[in-house]
């Protein structure tokens, strides 16, 4: 067993399956989930994801040598320094939240805290929540994201970085701001999107929708709260993501405008490259399979 | 058998499916495949698409006692006044265009052809084109659009539809220009905001995309000219969900600049309830499924 105790700071679909992959892979001694609600540990326990539940931090973190905070990101920071506090000086800290500079941020801005946490980011889970949807194969091929700063020793960074690819995923580095610029590209706005499609579709005729609107839509049925804590978080580069994302329309529109059948080829065809090299990447070689792997299976 | 002889114009992956459902059905007493290319009628027979393939009109339509035109949008209307100069008085014709206003129109306005076409568009089809992607059960459970005007003789209509009927679609009539409205906000814009998701992507950070990316962008994968066609065929339509999509987006910028969670929360869950409504309609009752069934089996 590499890690000894692993506690879980909220246990939902993503610390869920976290704790199921823990356990799956025989990587943890003993792997404590910490909640608020006994209802909801017991049910984690009961689907194996966690071998106890406690609700008193002093006893989840007593003996905790690894802790993966995996509440809301408004909570994240907060969650992290409750752990330190309560958990052993040796302890490794990290998270699973959409977003890094603000939390971050907030935990190196307390030096008790700065030396045993880096944050992490991994790329996975789906539009449904709750443990009852945890799976112990969820991070089995993902892009974790790790984004330690130059106040991070290496020896946490290397440490938060095997406990995530001991979950399977493969780990890449990146500033905590370049991580939430990246995100605001490829997820967040794409959630906005999926949101504003139906929004702007008269109810009578959602009937109509084919695939392009139930596959672009489907990131809409995520949980409200988490993704506006996502989007409230990491503003700023949302905000430059929707900038570039509607230059790109108002290209789109110019080229439709003046009828310009060329233009609007030529429009397609470098979005459907970006595709199109993502799927001839080679499996095992870089993260593109992230997301375009058995794309059209 | 209810059909005779049917001459399909265009055996692509819509064409072809037809071809098949007809065949595996036993709904036609020989299927024609109309096409320039011999190659790809020899390839279409041998897929079990049609029974024979024909590159002369004069041969493909002489004994047509149904058409149907699967060729791209700029070609439909020209396809059909081919098909009602070549074939028999008593034929029925229909197309599968993915727009019908400007069809429709073009056709109408030829006295010869206009009684014996009805514009359609089964909601169905993916990513991929041509023959080889070609399903006899691509139509089951689709709905199919039907497009008659104060023009079309009754008998006409009930034809066609009830040849949809026979692939397996559930049909519903809208005039052409409803259509084209509708399917603005239901397919073509989300093409379009498909690509320009890809578009404003940075090539070096596509490696962190998830399922929000990959499955909002699937359709950026489809065939360049076709949906350039459906763009310029629908502008006037497009343009107006576009400036609904960009007034949805305006709306939530508006609440990121406030700060203004409440105001998230509610936009977001007014999306989403568009979702699970549809997921709640009672299979059978209504076409809602078409989109939503099965979402997140």
């Amino acid at each position: 067993m590499a890690l000894g105790t692993v506690t879980i700071v909220g246990v939902g679909l993503i610390g869920g399956s976290i704790g199921k992959a823990l356990r799956a892979r025989g990587l943890a001694r003993r792997v404590v989930g910490f909640g608020r609600d006994p209802g909801r540990l017991e049910l984690a326990r009961s689907l194996g994801a966690i071998d106890d539940g406690r609700t008193h931090a002093a006893e989840a973190f007593a003996e905790a040598d690894f802790t993966v905070v995996c509440t809301p990101v408004s909570r994240v920071a907060g969650d992290v320094m409750l752990a330190a506090r309560h958990g052993p000086l040796g302890q490794l800290i990290t998270d699973a939240g959409s977003t890094k500079r603000e939390i971050v941020a907030e935990v190196e801005s307390d030096a008790r805290v700065c030396g045993r946490f880096v944050g992490a980011h991994p790329i996975a889970g789906s539009e449904r929540s709750g443990v009852s949807h945890a799976r112990a194969d969820l991070f089995e091929g993902a892009v974790c994201v790790v984004t330690p700063t130059e106040r991070t020793p290496m020896e946490v960074v290397l440490g938060v970085e095997s406990f995530w690819e001991g979950l399977g995923c493969r780990v890449t580095r990146l500033s905590p701001s370049e991580h939430d610029e990246a995100l605001a590209a490829v997820s967040h706005l794409p959630h906005v999107v999926a949101a504003a499609l139906l929004r702007q579709v008269a109810a009578r005729w959602l009937d109509l929708g084919g695939g392009a609107l139930r596959d672009g839509t489907r990131v809409a049925s995520s949980d409200a709260a988490l993704w506006t804590d996502i989007f409230l978080a990491n503003r700023a580069h949302l905000r430059g993501a929707l900038d570039r994302f509607e230059a790109e329309l108002d290209g789109f529109r110019a080229l439709l405008e003046a009828g310009d059948r060329a233009g609007l080829l030529a429009w397609w065809d470098a979005a459907r490259g970006c595709r199109e090299r993502g799927k001839a990447s080679e499996p095992g070689k870089g993260v593109f399979l992230n997301t375009f792997n058995n794309l059209d299976a």
